[in-house]
């Protein structure tokens, strides 16, 4: 069994908070006491990063990064963003790929807990109950990147996604196309999927445009190949004049899939991609996206964790930071 | 000015070996000089972390990884590989970005030191003479990824960088190509920049074709515009019938260029590109390109670090793994 504090204490013959002063600010215990402690806590093997960290420098300037997928292009802005961030205010970055797997995660957190990071980082997924409890439990202030949480009181930094995708879908609309599909991530993603759906679907209603289930394709699996999703899509709804898809990754699947079909983009389908990554310009047509300034959102989020870090108040819990449509090549206005 | 393990010694009034036996088998020292190292250490504030080694197990099971350029797509599926093998070894990985810098790589360094990794993935980057002298000031087991030295007795996983370049220049002159262009890294760059080049006037030469210098654009800078290079090498090398560029990212800025100036691939240029990142089979027309096992680079680099770590004998320093050429569209056979 695992000692605990209390056996230490006991072994030790001290309080329970004097063990705890002896990890956290040795210099306010005597030292009889806290050789005592030192020597109850090295017999016991109890738990030894606790005392590393009272015997080192309380900050270890290194902040923690989780991302669930690292061979996403999406996130290497955001880490370059932070990466400037972090040397401007003195951290070091250490980054973890989650592969949006639970147990990746908690390991990785407890990892970040034996390192002693000073915060995290984390990006992307939605925090669900569990790793909320998780969190607390390990007492790390953290930062969402690009999620947030409504039911939790965690700051975070994002774009409104729904707005975003509003607006791309809109964009659409104004220039006189009708028939407008989506290629969506699945529902069951909070962050990405639903809140961007329902962006697409306000900007029909508004604009007294028929919503048809056919012209939107979910993406079932988190590693999907973005081709076969342009397929599915053209198959269940082949009229669409426009296609507003919910990654660049997905567009240059659509684009990919277009070409190869003779379906000239933009004369007969236009299409608008998500995020702007690199290679997006490079895309043939060059991509007309929504552009999300995730260099931006590293860059702040890092500075919203140092602030946190350093206990000062944060007047604003969850930033939304703007988006913008970048006008490519790949969508056209309809006569 | 840092205290030394000298002044532990001298303070505590034991010898030195005492103090490194506290630090590293405090079971072996009796509990009354283990107490006074303790206390010298904690006054003096003697390298804490050597401290906390001694007083957690040795092994953190902990990875450290530095990449130079996190928004490069190369990398992605590199550390897919090195997380499936470290999940299956279990180990957790760090991944630190240092923007091909050597500040934020020692400092990296210096971080995955104090955190006490396991051992080291170093990506991509050449090892210069003072790279090595700090790694092996830090005593740290280290793999090359995607590099390797001559100099130094580093062990090392990559494909044969330069036999990759003549097999991809070999396969276009084999289509009947004569004009062949190149875009280049930099000569400085003695990985991917100095040996590509070769391969390519390697396989001219062996097949009697002339070399001109016109026909190759190199790359300046660390953080450049693919489809500038495009524009450049087709500036001073306009009657190409076919184009090798050593990264598949510099081959979609070439893709773009030729299509914004009308110009049809394969049927006026032929395009092959180099790595095989996932979005190559997305671009139009699909990419043909000299694949890296990216993949089974990382995760045999892991193994390879573990089985030193383990202090395994290593049957191979420098392992070579094998290239292959995919064959898409944007290469025609001349008739």
């Amino acid at each position: 069994m695992k000692p605990t504090i209390r056996d230490v204490a006991k072994m030790a013959n001290v309080s329970i908070s004097t063990v705890s002063r002896v990890m956290n600010s040795p210099e306010s215990v005597v030292e009889s006491k806290k050789q005592r402690v030192l020597g109850a806590i090295e017999e016991l093997k109890y738990k030894p990063n606790a005392l590393a960290r009272g015997l080192i420098s309380k900050k270890t300037h290194t902040l923690g990064v989780v991302i669930p997928d690292i061979r996403n292009a999406y996130y290497a802005e955001i880490i370059r963003g932070m990466e400037d961030a972090s040397k401007k205010l003195g951290y070091s970055l250490i980054i973890c790929n989650t592969d949006a797997d639970r147990n990746r995660l908690f390991s990785y957190l407890n990892t970040f807990y034996e390192k002693q990071v000073d915060g995290l980082l984390y990006t992307s997924d939605a925090v669900f109950p569990d790793y909320y409890k998780e969190l607390k439990r390990l007492r790390m202030p953290v930062v969402l990147v690009s999620t947030h949480s409504m039911e939790y009181e965690l700051p975070s930094v994002k774009i409104d996604d729904e707005q975003a995708a509003y607006d791309a879908t809109a964009f659409l609309i104004e220039a006189g196309h009708r028939s407008i599909g989506m290629i969506s991530f699945d529902l069951s993603d909070s962050i990405a999927g639903q809140t961007r759906y329902q962006g697409y679907v306000r900007a029909l209603r508004e604009h007294n445009l028929e919503f048809s289930k056919d012209n939107v394709f979910f993406i079932q699996e988190y590693y999907h190949d973005p081709y076969v999703a342009a397929e599915s899509l053209l198959r269940q709804a082949p009229n669409l004049t426009a296609v507003f898809a919910s990654s660049d990754v997905l567009a240059m699947g659509l684009l990919s899939y277009l070409y190869e079909k003779g379906i000239q983009v933009p004369d007969e389908i236009s299409v608008i991609g998500f995020d702007n990554i690199r290679v997006s310009s490079l895309t043939i047509p060059k991509l007309t996206t929504v552009a999300q300034p995730m260099y931006q959102i590293g860059y702040r989020a890092v500075e919203k964790l140092d602030a946190r870090i350093g206990g000062e108040a944060d007047p604003q819990l969850r930033e939304l930071v703007p988006h913008e449509i970048i006008v490519r090549g790949s969508t056209r206005r309809l006569k």
